[in-house]
């Protein structure tokens, strides 16, 4: 039987790799939330990249381009990581660099695993239903905030989590695993709520963004699953 | 107010790390529990060590010595990591060093610690009415396993956590401080059940130790508080 495990942050990820197990790259607010707007409004190709000046260099180039850092845009840049930037006519066919305080950090930590697919609520549904096709080993793999666990993006592993284990028959001999499947049947029925007290919410609130809050907490508004393919980011 | 966080694994310590902090080792099985038991049943005083070679170089200096690895006692060596080992007369005032596959792994990953203190269901309500008086920021440091998050350790660093925020007024902004709360209450009515897909316990299973694991989750049988002062475990 194929396993799920979950690995909570991108600095442990290399205790988890094999070399067959498709990776789920998750972080709920916002960055993987924008990624999958952004393919279901008509971007083309997303250029996921560790580092601002990279970015920058792709930009130079004639790219599109997107920079965040501690939840706000940088200054230069067209986009940030908020998903409304991406339903606009003007990504449309366009491919965009992108670089996010931990998501594509988390991208770049898996560059070594067979299959990168990208995971957020708004693809859950079409994501786990294509997971379950595929009979192979998953790593539900979260961004989590500058390496330290954070609660959205464990809900969202534990929502997958839960449905392979539970509905597919996938094995689960992976403690984060289970504790992420309990902490989403806690917080299920109100997932804004459950997230009141957690970091990042407070930190995105400071900031204004509730209805991006929102948004990505809201499942199954864009079914469409980005894979990586030599290091470029397209639509399943 | 003073902060109250939980680190899962000793991997992540140093993004926890502050220099005033009090730090509570969780090694839920068995280290943490073996070290309570063996100073409630009088040992003098216990040297934790990472490698085995450094606890058989210290055994043929003339102390007493345990060492384990991966669940199991390691041949040469007095004890392992058994709490029912520590109950035993021949251990009253003793010296002994220690190597465990993850407690003492955690324990020297906090050695820049300004005090650490172990933790275990076993010294529950004298470790949390301790901290308390302290009014210093906490890190619940989990042992885990081979660095990966475990559950029953999670559940520990919840009780503590929860005591601490809920009845002391301790601050927290630490989503994991929060997760581990949360799955901390839909366990505690039942610890033994809750942990019967854990990964550890199923380890410990195969090795016919149930008894042990039963003793471990039993809260306050040992209310003494080890402490280390100068790289050695002594009773508070």
């Amino acid at each position: 039987m194929p396993q799920v495990e979950v690995c909570y942050t991108p600095q442990a990820y290399h205790l988890f790799h094999n070399d067959d197990a498709i990776v789920v790259v998750i972080d709920i607010l916002r960055a993987t939330s924008a990624i999958t707007t952004a393919f279901y409004n008509g971007v083309s190709k997303m250029i996921p990249v560790a580092t601002v000046e990279e970015a920058k260099a792709l930009q130079e180039k004639g790219y599109m381009a997107a920079a965040e850092r501690n939840g706000e845009m940088i200054e230069g840049f067209e986009l940030g990581n908020s998903p409304f930037g991406y339903m606009n006519n003007k990504v449309k066919g366009k491919t965009i660099a992108i670089s996010t305080t931990n998501g594509t950090q988390a991208i770049a930590a898996a560059c070594n695993a067979s299959e990168i697919v990208i995971g957020s609520f708004l693809n859950l549904d079409v994501l786990t239903e294509y997971l379950r096709e595929q009979k192979r080993n998953v790593i539900l793999l979260c961004a989590g905030w500058k390496n330290k666990f954070n609660l959205e993006d464990t809900l969202f592993a534990g929502a997958v989590a839960d449905a392979l284990i539970n509905k597919e028959g996938f094995d689960v001999h992976c403690d984060s695993a289970i504790a992420a499947g309990h902490l989403y049947h806690l917080a299920k029925h109100d997932l804004f709520g459950f997230l009141s007290n957690s970091s990042h919410r407070n930190r995105l609130a400071k900031l204004d963004l509730e209805r991006d809050i929102k948004y990505c907490l809201t499942p199954n508004q864009c079914p469409v699953i980005p894979v990586m393919r030599d290091g470029v980011l397209i639509k399943k």
